[in-house]
């Protein structure tokens, strides 16, 4: 597993070790490589001794699946030199989006392809990963947020014009030594970035979307940054399409109907709201809809742990599925709280 | 005082004991009426050794000012026995909505009727302050909204459809003993709340919004609970009004005229997003603006303190213009942090 | 079980899911008794339709093992009316102290007895647990003090006058709803509590470290609140006995050798310090020893999830000895970070 | 003032603002040279447009008052070049240790000397500041410590050993890049560091509580770090010298005659505890003392905030002694909570 010293690689690792078909292979990393594990991720008890490798398509050679969980524009080159028959299994973006040239517009440098996209939740989503041997983990907020509005957007409940305000904990910005990050800038306090459709995600999400409901989709998306380590609360709206009457009921049926074998997508019963805190640790996504009748807006919350669900849970889930395992294997339904 | 053991009331106090001409009278309580101040704010040094008298209308009688902490319903039977000498500024809803029909549906119970609003940044909001006896400070979560669309509603850049979705901490609630106030289960955390436009500050978003642009306005709001104990981010959109192309410069032109003079709205240079660490404590409101060209949106981010000038700072400052004192007089432009 | 709405009931309910050899049963509870599970502890979503039972003998009778997470002196009654058939284990402090003044001095009421203590790491107490029907959970500062100073004090290798302070996040005071413990007033503040010997943990702690070095042992306890909402850092010491020269070699030796086969007890390497990040949701007690060879003190520093090992897993752990299941069976060796 | 980027410039400029006598004048930086003040430290909303200047003696040449708020090391060549006629106010360690043995076992490096030391309330520590031209600001453990264990020793009324743990907040590192200080790391976990008397304020303390009573005082130290921005919470303890029965008395006698005249030090009434919340912002410490029988000890802990009375605060009274103005003019009584 290439990345094992950041947040997204020890999540993965949590998971992997309690998966029961999986024995941990090879771990690598980039500057830390040549640490114990121990002192870099000290919850991982059982992996403490384990010394970092270089991450090299070498190290990584002589694995039945290898997970990278490298910065953005660090998979490509060493996914090519992995041969066919191993599972890749990228958590970073660089095999995301199907366009070039909103690659170009969001990220720049060259566009690496796109891979099947590990969302099976989506329409499609399940029967594109089964038997592949490429995998591109989808981004934290592309996952809460087009779960919560691929039903609304199917069923044609609303306009194909969302507004996205999702507040996300720290992790979500990896373990990056940038001021804004540092706890005593980041306890007690709120902040906006990425304001204005500049995120990188925002194209991921409009792809999505777009793909789902089969034209063309309009997102404004607005990330804020909170005070916990993880979780992602996306508060989502659309206008109602059509008559308002019967929307609420309507919208209800769709995601209850949408959702009703998902094993890791909870719509809550009606009055509940999703929290982070139910989902943290997780490979659960939880949701709750309303109309707005004023307003005439669908609104739909949803909660996800960004690491879990959002990031790892969601690799795992992806390697499952194309491997033939139970897709559920090695995945917490239940949340550590509080 | 009424209301001194509760958290408005503790922040009005804390801004009052810095005012120059501010001489702190009888302070009361409800269920806490005969305790020592200190053991119940015990921030508040100076009077730790005030006790704490009953809420009537006797206790609060002979006083230049009286400020009114209390809970919604609590205010107009009160308010009613002042004389008309009286400066009476009311933190509570109580008298916020001058439409009856509202009243009945979002609060209920007999409406107390409509008092000037403290919100001197309005159109035309602080001429209605100067020299009354009676004040309704406003909402926190309408403070920021209002402040941060008004602009745009008003000079016609944007279409009367708005959405927001504001991320507050937990004092904003209230003293109240609820299981989900409590420490374990705040933080960690993120949850929605009063989702679909049912929390009580949608009528009074919207009565401002409409007042300000002579017009209805529709507002879908969205409350979300995050772990800090102040503070409230509000990610605020509505769609471009005609063409997209220039709107960038007309919404920041707008905003700049609309608070050029305003000592307590700072739109921040751009490219600066506002967080309410930068705000904790202070009277201020930071705003930042964008159009999202793709999606069509005017986006404003606000930051406010919602117990400064979400509450307190904002009956200070109208007390202020009230009694023909400096505005400014008592009250922070510089927040603590980190 | 009984008390499945709190926060020691919901870590059990969480281990237990995850343990290979339990069925849960009937679930009680005090007040939340007709309420389902899933709005109660809305992590739990396995378990989310289970409605919850009056906590009575009837309710519970006829299950092979019942777990108390009740009310400190709520236990003993009901585990009067459980046949001698059926393993209770009480995470309550009913059955802990051994010594009836103690009992009186510190809780008052009538002392229900003395059942085999579950801290299997102390000297003898995996056999003391072995094939019992009766277990008292420890609570959880004496499970980390105990564990963090007992080898220094077997070993005759410091004067038995301790000193701990130990800081703990809020879920150890329960979902009480009691100001001090809301989250506005916890986030962003530390406090003291339960200062200068009066703690109810701190006979436990006597008893433990004295039964172990086999003479009275003074303990000077003083616990710190601080916003999160779960972990306990120790910080223990106490005078080194005899020689400075050489105390570290032989304090570092005999943790190593006291902990060298326990499966949740973990010993750092020299030079990395104990977090409760760590040991999130884990069994799991991490250690790290000094010298101060200029105060001439041994400190040791200990670090636990207070619902986990210091509540629910040891619940589990102790089942699981008195069941002669494995020890480790169902428990987590990682923790949850960040 | 000098190192206007760092979190006590901060904290500085933020009471300076708010000084009736104090004007500010130039500001400088070291890598943040060139840049506006209101990129680093949006707070401090009077002085946003004021762009740092670089460090140097001339830029900081010509005010009657140069605080320097600079990293350990770097304060004493920029003093040396400035003339004897301006007031000095070193808020780095460089002129705190009397003595170049300690200096060089701790901080290493040329010992640039000892200058009088900022803590007035110590016994003859106003004196020592009367008119003097360079002042030694304490650092922030030093200064609760020191607080409140003096009186006990000073009266003989504990041995002089004394144990302290104290938990801070994570501006007391300062705005320093590194992994452990992140959001995601530090919320929700609590670590130690610095444990065995390895930290740099332990011969700071040893030397102030040496001072006070007159002989040897020896020092167990241990810091944690916990989850939140600002406070430090100082358990402390000490054996109680000779018989115990009407020591609690005596203690609480002796704190209260020692303290009843300073305006900074608040003895809380008995049964009330310090918590960091109530001195956020203030130049405040609260202290409250105990005496454990059945340990035989006095336990005192003291509340400060770090960068307030721990630091800025300080560094503000110190300057309001040398120059002869009101001690308290500038500094809050008042915290800022919750």
């Amino acid at each position: 597993m290439a990345g094992a010293s950041g947040y997204a690689g020890g999540e993965l690792l949590r998971l992997l070790l309690a998966h029961p078909d999986v024995e941990i292979g090879t771990l690598t990393a980039g500057g830390n490589a040549g640490t114990r594990l121990g002192e870099l991720q000290p919850h991982l008890l059982p992996l403490a001794d384990r010394v970092l490798a270089e991450t090299t398509a070498d190290t990584l050679a002589g694995h039945d699946v290898v997970f990278l969980a490298l910065p953005h524009g660090h998979s490509a080159a060493i996914a090519a030199e992995l041969g066919d028959d191993t599972l890749v299994v990228d958590c970073g973006a660089d095999h995301r989006l199907a366009d070039s040239d909103a690659w170009d517009r969001w990220y720049g440098g060259e566009h690496a392809g796109h891979w099947p996209y590990g969302l099976p939740e989506l329409p499609g989503g399940r029967d594109a990963l089964a038997g592949t041997k490429r995998v591109a983990v989808p981004g934290c907020y592309p996952t809460v947020s087009s779960l919560a509005l691929v039903p609304a957007l199917v069923g044609g409940l609303v306009e194909p014009e969302v507004v996205i305000t999702a507040v996300t904990g720290t992790s979500g910005a990896g373990k990056s030594l940038k001021p804004h990050l540092l706890g005593a800038e980041v306890m007690g306090s709120l902040s906006a970035y990425g304001v204005g459709g500049v995120h990188r995600h925002t194209p991921e999400i409009m792809q999505n979307l777009s793909a789902a409901c089969g034209g063309p989709v309009s997102v404004s998306f607005t990330p804020v940054l909170a005070p916990l380590p993880r979780g992602i609360l996306a508060s989502c709206s659309a206008p109602v399409a059509g008559d308002v009457a019967g929307a609420a009921e309507a919208v209800r049926e769709a995601y209850e109907k949408a959702y009703a074998d998902e094993p890791f997508v909870h719509l809550l019963p009606a009055g509940q709201w999703p929290t982070t805190g139910a989902v943290l640790g997780s490979n659960v996504v939880a949701l709750q809809v309303a109309v707005d009748a004023d307003a005439r807006r669908v609104v739909v919350v949803g909660a996800v742990d960004n690491l879990a669900k959002g990031t790892a849970g969601a690799a795992v889930q992806c390697m499952n599925i194309a491997l033939g395992l139970p897709e559920t294997a090695g995945l917490p339904l239940t949340g550590v709280a509080p």
